[in-house]
């Protein structure tokens, strides 16, 4: 079966288990050598790049419908998203899917909803779907190179205006650092959500004062400079700055 | 025509002219007597009260169906909303609707997207449409005394949650105040929203520091006591802080 098969042979199912118009798309930061990642997949037909969305299931709340579309599109499960945008322009989607007849599950409008999520990609492992042929970190600089789908480089850029926003009311890190990590790579992080480079005094200042950091007794080995100290977040406080947010008034 | 009747004969019509399963409800609030309020709408239908929402034009771009939604079911124009979250629970409209037959529109499974936008009730002129008794400001605090109809108290708790998280990163009051407003007078919707009392002297230096603010020649005559300066917002620099936000990185 051909890639074009294949999206005639899942339109005759998908009309009986999902929702028309309506689909959603995860947006899954990543962050490695100091930059953010966004993981995509690779569609069969025509060889574009989509995030990993899908439709809604007709028989789910839409969290679980949600939860669904990440554990059958790229293999993901216990993945909290959270929904940052819906996109809705009439011919969003009205190209890709040119060469089908208006029968076509796929090929009607869909509105989409935007769901983001910041994880570390070494303990993410996506597995392609039927339709996918592979799923893939691109950092956020290679994006320019690369076939984007539908409206998805737009998606892209809004869950990133919505991360810099929430980075000043919420603590982030948690899922995207390692266990142990030094101040300037925690530093490097929020350099890479803002897009641009911060003072290190003020940041070490401010960061210390959320309150959310436990210094280790431990040192960082190996570099050519004094082995600086390493911290982990203090879930607990992590947890509560999380729920109460980081209000300064 | 009777208000049951009336819905049948709107089924007809709407499944040419909406999308199904996809309906949006706008939380409108206003800023009075030094407390939030709501706009709802009473249907006509079982006398409960809602947000002023509807569904979605099939030929419209969904921002420019919104505005279609707030000037049929309320006749509300130019008003700006931003989306705030979407509601999904499989049986959220159910109940509502169990007097009638599974044929009718209003009856399916909707999945509603929530909008807020903060106004002067005096500046506000809500109609209501031929499905609706009245438009009505109601306090938050006046909530609890309503039958508010399916999730509705829900979305307004979600929509004054975010204007929590907003408050930290974006300037507000533009539209809310009148044009000259006493600092009492903005620290008062600040708490107002926050739902607490704020340290006089933190919030005067805390919102002037923003450098928002256009202190005028001017006073606010009347009150027994000294008569307090009056300021208004400084356009531009309001502007330029909406967009940019009030980074505090």
């Amino acid at each position: 079966m051909n890639s074009k098969e294949q999206f005639i042979n899942k339109s005759i199912e998908a009309k009986e288990v999902y929702l028309p118009h309506l689909s959603a798309d995860p947006v899954i930061f990543g962050f490695d050598q100091n930059e953010l990642k966004v993981l995509l997949i690779k569609m069969n037909y025509r060889k574009k790049w989509f995030l990993p969305g899908g439709f809604i299931d007709k028989n789910l709340d839409l969290d679980d419908a949600i939860k669904k579309i990440l554990e059958e599109r790229a293999g993901l499960t216990d993945i909290f998203v959270e929904e940052f945008g819906v996109f809705g322009k009439i011919n969003r989607s009205e190209s890709y899917f040119e060469d089908f007849d208006e029968t076509l599950f796929q090929k009607q409008r869909f509105i989409t909803i935007g769901y983001y999520a910041l994880y570390n990609p070494e303990k993410i492992h996506p597995i392609p779907d039927e339709f996918t042929e592979t799923c893939e970190w691109f950092y956020l600089s290679q994006l320019n190179e690369i076939d984007l789908g539908m409206d998805h480089r737009e998606i892209i850029e809004k869950a990133l205006l919505t991360l810099r926003e929430k980075i000043s009311i919420k603590p982030i890190g948690y899922n995207l650092l390692p266990e142990k990590f030094t101040l300037t790579e925690l530093q490097k992080l929020y350099e890479a959500i803002l897009g641009k480079e911060l003072n290190r005094g003020n940041f070490y200042r401010k960061i210390k004062n959320l309150g959310i950091l436990n210094k280790l007794d431990e040192q960082r080995r190996g570099g050519a400079h004094k082995a600086p100290d390493l911290y982990s977040f203090d879930e607990e406080k992590y947890t509560a700055a999380l729920k109460n947010g980081l209000n300064s008034w």
